[in-house]
């Protein structure tokens, strides 16, 4: 039975717990966090502070706070010579204190309260300051999925890159998307079939094999149409550097 | 019944015809193409013509071909009178001859070879030079799919940029995550699930609602070490670019 504590409770702290507490083979110690909250209904009976002091005794402690609260919330931990993990795929594993063994449980995936995930597929990336912890790791992310990897600081800051590109920016052409049509009255429902079988088709090709479009066949008719249409909008530089960018790497023809 | 001829046979008029070939309301009489192919195995017991001087009767021709050859190939039709649509989301209704009654069937997705897809939740955008034909057209269109949408040549223009934005950008976006992990040895599929999800999680929020990452909250941090990431690499302008655009949209905390 691995003991944990949850220090903090957003987005990716509660979907752990939730988690975890499934499991039979992890005890959900306690919930730390610094503001008093309400645990979600199936979750309350796991205790609950809102006092560093109060911090029980656990195998592995998880926190899931913001970014750049990471070194200094550790340094304050009343905790010494114990595992603590953050959750972050933009932090390396040495912001944490050294006052404490230090490691990573970085699950790549996209959070939000309103929509619950189911964990089993979603790789969780786990690193170690010590070799004996990053068995615990292993096996404590294996709790909750059926890929764990082991990832460096160094290629999980490039992982978390990437990241970027496949949903920050990818949701934000959703967004120029919605706009574009909801100035012209369509409707945004209409485009969601493709943006779904877009996602689902690499799992059977590779991303270059499914690119289509005029500006991969370098159709300078539709461009120029399309920057026509977009001569008014926000988005036509958007437009014309994405364009450049795709004729740049399948050649022009000339 | 309806009788429907295939002119070409494409990604699109290829995944229109199975379709509608398993409809008890439509009879596909015959599907012709410039050059000799071998029709798929279910589809074998379609007439099947390389010539012009032999295309048969029908209530409507589905012209399957690329966009620029829509006008000079639906000119040289041996047919009068005829309803002739072509499946284009780029080109616009009245490209087509005048010689025939005009029209458009164009569903809204994105068709390979290599993939079958369900057509029965694809937007069907409809459009007809004449109002009788466009009721045939929803009538052809509602054989194959739930969702059959008058949309005219002006609103399919628009809404085939928004395609592009969210099928050929996010495609490319795709591609250059995969790129940038493979340069560090680390395996795409790693972001499968975060691709998924992204896609997934707009059928419950808005694209704004959704969007998360270091730009939209003004994270210098995180947005310095991924550009210091990139320095070397054919990305990094690109990073800035969507960057910056999202700091944009969604107002720089100062």
């Amino acid at each position: 039975m691995i003991k944990v504590v949850f220090l903090g409770f957003g987005n990716v702290n509660s979907h752990l717990c939730r988690a975890m507490a499934e499991s039979e083979q992890v005890s959900v110690m306690q919930v730390f966090n610094r503001t008093a909250m309400q645990l979600p209904k199936t979750l309350q009976a796991i205790p609950f502070t809102t006092q560093l002091s109060e911090i029980k005794e656990a195998d592995v402690y998880i926190l899931g706070i913001p970014d750049d609260a990471i070194e200094s919330f550790s340094a304050t931990l009343p905790l010494r010579d114990q595992l603590i993990v953050h959750t972050s795929g933009g932090v390396a594993m040495d912001a944490l204190s050294n006052q404490n063994r230090m490691g990573v449980l970085y699950p790549l995936q996209t959070f939000s309260k309103q929509r619950t995930i189911a964990l089993d597929k979603v790789p969780i990336c786990i690193e170690a300051s010590a070799p004996e912890d990053l068995g615990l790791l292993r096996q404590l992310g294996s709790t909750i999925s059926e890929i764990v990897v082991e990832i460096s600081s160094e290629e999980r800051a490039k992982l978390h890159v990437s990241a970027v590109f496949v949903n920050n920016f990818v949701n934000y052409l959703y967004t120029v998307s919605e706009e574009l049509l909801a100035k012209n009255h369509l409707n945004f429902e209409l485009l969601k079939p493709l943006i779904l079988e877009t996602a689902h088709k690499i799992e059977t090709l590779s991303p270059s094999e499914a690119q289509t479009g005029p500006a991969k066949r370098n159709d300078r008719k539709t461009i120029e149409k399309h920057v026509h249409l977009l001569k008014d909008s926000p988005y036509k530089e958007l437009y014309t550097q994405l364009t450049q960018a795709i004729e740049t790497t399948y050649g022009k023809k000339l």
